[in-house]
């Protein structure tokens, strides 16, 4: 009697069955059952406890003392409780490894992505360091590696962009970035708090791919700034804006500046398609962009008096997060817009973080929970814009090296924070000549990993419709703007569902010969109609939205059966069945369609039979007080029965 | 091979299993077929079709000659050609009769209904007499009465009311009451051509009928202002501005008109209440409006010199419909707000009229095609307009009439128009002594019988979110507008349906002893677990909305069931069976998540078994080149033959 609902809710021991089951006779007919009568309250709870606590997440404070309950609850919240105890040595060599592997990687990450979201350098820096510590303590990922993230950084650049420049105003810049971080921040985490994490899961796969391909063009157009060396650029995000402001600009062009790009990111795609073809070489694309970085700087460094068309970092300041939590806003003309940005990087980054973490989790077979992960995520995002950090989430690219290098537990992100930490206390002069073309060299490897041509082509395959959802995120952002482009990719999806839902399939059934199995004629070309008998089956719950459809539906089916049988003097139609397997739900307008249905066949005397309604479906029925009028001779617990049990009473009486 | 689209795409001749199948042994076992292959352009066309043309409109048009698809063409177009020719004299006889009734009718209610969308009377009986004859030629149905409706027109009244009055600029109002009414005329037309009647579908069964129950409040307590004689009375239509300004005008309040409303209002109650106890004496409330009408009129005429304080409606002007094509306006500021009213009223107005029309054709077992209905209404709201006419529809409580009254073709709403046509050339000086009180009684009347508690009733028994719905767009109504309650109502309603599809029922499935039947052990009480396996049925498509749940509570199932397992020392779990009769539908996040799930299940050393994958399913998975990987022992026609198959196999190989 331990832990499964179903069972509990029945108060019934199950009796199991001691061999397999003999299939005997289908001429005994079974009667179809109502489910357990429960209470609206007993219904009520047991519905929402399904929407909000699918993953029964207290059930092992069951039966428990309440030591145990509030040390179980404090393990619940912060998981370091979880694992702290059990660390030991060999695990924290293993994290030393992983953490300084991801730390080579942050730095420079941290510098381009914060230049991504048209943030000064060092709040990337900023950003990779109390956000780690934050998650280590209340993460329940072994290997997620946290920071700043490419989609995050260029949803929040590009919306807060198009109203306000940093160039113009750099202070009313970074308190709308660290207000937005916020908002994201309190949006996560209340998701976490109330559980409403399948918000998430309503971006779908196909929306994502497009939108992650579209952003990625956006984003390696917008480096073509750095790369050419350009310095007046248009502020906006579309593809046009942004092409017209490469070409316009051209005389600004700088042949050493595009040299020194080109040659980096050669070298840094090559890298990474090493690492691509031997998964084992993963350290030689993490250390990449390291070298590149210190390379580039000793590069421009020993030749600062020949060339000065470089641009370059530039004077970093030194030391640890300082505090800004004055620069939080929660009035005035711009709040809106802070909102908006902080609704859309902050779904955008948690889709990413929780997504990374459950395909790592996956790959080592434990479970990361959604909320918890909601919670971690969101708390980082509410503290961090209290000390100079903008957007940060789960990264896909350090976790994948993070994993790969072997990390043990979170404390790796604690070695990585601690690596942060030094160099902004000591490094900082050192980036001083680093250029900014290596920047947007280590973006462009970035992002254009993002573009998935194959599951693209996969999409287009498999499913028209969520291709086309993938093309509209991917259109929307290039041509429009990141939310909108989104938008319309979410409305096709779940236009999706709701034409499935408005216009189902009905199946015609035939009988799998020498089985009591019906399928579908047309899958199953040996499949046999039944003589006087049409059996139809409706492949969706029975709603409003499809009600009238359904009744029109089901009597041209019959009409053209009759149609058929005359044309072919067959023997006369006497009787409907309806295979009810896969109407998972019926509302009122569904039952009053039943009852017209009815009404309709009878008319011309035709007989309509329910095969197998679920207990939902069984329950509406009762309480709709429709089910006596269908009687013991119309509904049957499968089709086999119903023909067998209706045609032996035809031979009965002829 | 006549008409069945399935049977015609096959390609096959369909045999006839000549007799009752007998069922065998189970362990003949079945290969899952791939429904026949179709090009993505083949899928495309019989997507469109069942979505555009479910009804197949088209199916008599086949292996015709040119003339004769000429003639069905024109018979489609204007039904009145289908029914013209048999036309005789005793059809006439009946349709005059019944159009003679639905005049009496139609006279008082076109003032009154007129009244309610704050229109001047003579407009309510223009509005009855083209649009009647417009779809006496168009209109498939043979007993909708066609004119002003109660809802559309108190819609209508309400929302222009918001921003124009009536009192202060007249001409204004009516050019935005002829715009509305051609933009609401337009869109219903186009939902026609368009094919896209299932619009409509979308308000329903419990949103209309909290609608209808809120404006009929609303309605009732404008109609104070006449029953009570209030002269300054609210433009507004939420509940709480109407009741302070009937308890503000006290003064105002004139107790004849009120003896005189009262007597009136408790009569046509009566004359309704007998009416639908006895429905043979349809005639007493289908008479009642116009006796009153008349014997009110003559009372305050009598009494001229004695009363003054009763208000009436005065000068009307003779003569047949003046055009008013020069009203119509396309630009300056109200245009949205014309579109926007003409939108709400045209979809309310359109929902009205096919179900009304749906309603008599099943009671007399024929056909009314939807989308030939919306064009018809659309005309007559698109020419309407042009010729003094506001928005009209087929009303409920006229059809019904027109049907007790034994109404055989659209010829009485023709019978029905000249009664209008000669009430307007000489009998308008006759009302102008009617008293205004009389025209609220008979819209209280009217729309009192909108409220139905016996169906909310029923909403709360059968369906909570039903009910929801319900009382939403009944409040939204009452308290807000009717434009935002009606989107309130959808919004849930759609609701509803996403939160079926992201939080669907996994049942666990046992076998009925002696059968091959399995069935939800929860619903079923004498079901059996077979021991080593756990069979789960997915009540859902599996989407992106529901993927990522589903995979986590197959997983929690098993996670259960194997902790029960050891606590009872059953037998070890071995196989899981996903039964996916009831997925009709997989997208891209759906095939993933079944390729996770067996990876996950694999590294418990969990076998899973899909049974009775559907067409569409099979098709994706094939497409996904996933079906590979399940291979020979992953896939079965049921559930049945998978336990016994896959236990088979466990015993030679124990």
């Amino acid at each position: 009697m331990v832990g499964n609902s179903n069972r509990v809710d029945t108060f019934e021991t199950i009796k199991i069955q001691p061999e397999i089951p003999m299939f005997q006779s289908p001429f005994e007919i079974h009667k179809v059952r109502l489910p357990p009568q429960r209470t609206t309250l007993q219904k009520l709870r047991l519905r929402l406890s399904e929407i909000f606590f699918p993953d029964d997440p207290f059930h092992g404070f069951k039966n428990q003392t309440w030591i145990i309950k509030f040390l179980l609850a404090l393990q619940y919240l912060f998981p370091i409780f979880q694992w702290g105890p059990q660390y030991n040595l060999k695990l924290l060599r293993s994290d030393i490894v992983s953490g300084l592997t991801i730390a080579s990687l942050a730095i420079p990450q941290g510098i381009s992505y914060a230049k991504l979201a048209n943030l000064p350098p060092i709040i990337g820096l900023y950003s990779s360091f109390v956000p780690a510590l934050i998650y280590s303590i209340l993460g329940s990922s072994k290997h997620l590696a946290v920071g700043p993230v490419s989609i995050a950084s260029l949803v929040m650049g590009s919306m807060l962009s198009e109203s306000v420049s940093y160039n113009q105003d750099p202070i009313l810049y970074l308190k709308l970035a660290f207000t937005s971080t916020l908002f994201a921040g309190l949006f996560q985490a209340s998701l976490g708090v109330l559980r409403l994490g399948f918000v998430i899961d309503f971006l779908s796969k196909a929306t994502l791919v497009g939108f992650m391909a579209g952003a990625a063009i956006i984003v390696s157009l917008q480096q073509l700034k750095g790369l050419l060396g350009i310095l007046h650029f248009t502020n906006k995000m579309q593809i046009v804006p942004v092409l017209a402001s490469v070409f316009k600009q051209r005389d600004e062009w700088s042949w050493q500046t595009i040299l020194l790009g080109i040659s980096f990111l050669a070298f840094l795609l090559t890298t990474r398609h090493i690492s691509m073809k031997k998964p084992k070489l993963f350290w030689i694309s993490a250390a990449a962009p390291l070298t590149s970085v210190i390379l580039s700087t000793i590069l421009v460094f020993s030749m600062r008096h020949k060339i000065h068309k470089i641009a370059i970092i530039g004077e970093l300041p030194k030391g640890i997060n300082p505090p800004s939590s004055n620069m939080l806003f929660f009035n005035g003309p711009y709040l809106a817009l802070a909102i908006k940005t902080g609704l859309v990087s902050g779904i955008l980054s948690l889709t990413e973080g929780i997504a990374v973490g459950r395909t790592f989790a996956s790959l080592r077979n434990y479970q990361v929970d959604g909320n918890k992960e909601m919670m971690a995520i969101g708390l980082m995002n509410i503290a961090g814009p209290c000390c100079s950090c903008y957007v940060t989430t789960g990264s896909f690219s350090r976790s994948a090296v993070n994993y790969n290098a072997g990390a043990q537990t979170a404390v790796s992100n604690i070695i990585m924070a601690s690596a942060v930490l030094v160099t902004l206390l000591f490094l900082m002069p050192l980036f001083y000549y680093t250029p900014n073309v290596i920047l947007a060299a280590i973006i462009i490897t970035a992002v254009i990993g993002l573009i998935d041509f194959q599951v693209a082509y996969k999409l287009w395959k498999v499913d028209k419709l969520d291709f086309l959802a993938c093309l509209c995120s991917f259109f929307g952002v290039l041509f429009i703007s990141v939310p909108i482009g989104l938008g319309i990719a979410v409305a096709i999806s779940v236009f999706k569902i709701l034409l499935h839902v408005s216009r189902p399939n009905t199946l015609v059934l035939g009988n799998i010969p020498g089985t009591p199995i019906f399928h579908n004629l047309n899958q199953y070309k040996d499949a046999l109609r039944i003589p006087s008998f049409i059996i139809l089956a409706v492949e969706s719950p029975i709603y409003f939205a499809n009600a009238t459809y359904l009744q029109e539906r089901i009597l041209r089916w019959v009409r053209e059966e009759e149609e058929y049988v005359k044309a072919n003097n067959g023997s006369m139609l006497k009787c409907v069945i309806l295979d009810m397997t896969a109407v998972t739900d019926i509302d009122t307008n569904g039952i009053d369609t039943l009852c017209e249905l009815r009404r309709r066949l009878e008319q011309k005397s035709l007989q309509l039979v329910l095969a197998n309604p679920v207990g939902s479906v069984m329950e509406k029925l009762h309480e709709s007080n429709i089910l006596e009028s269908f009687g013991m001779k119309g509904l049957y617990l499968s089709v086999g029965e119903a023909v067998a049990d209706i045609s032996s009473s035809w031979k009965a009486q002829p």
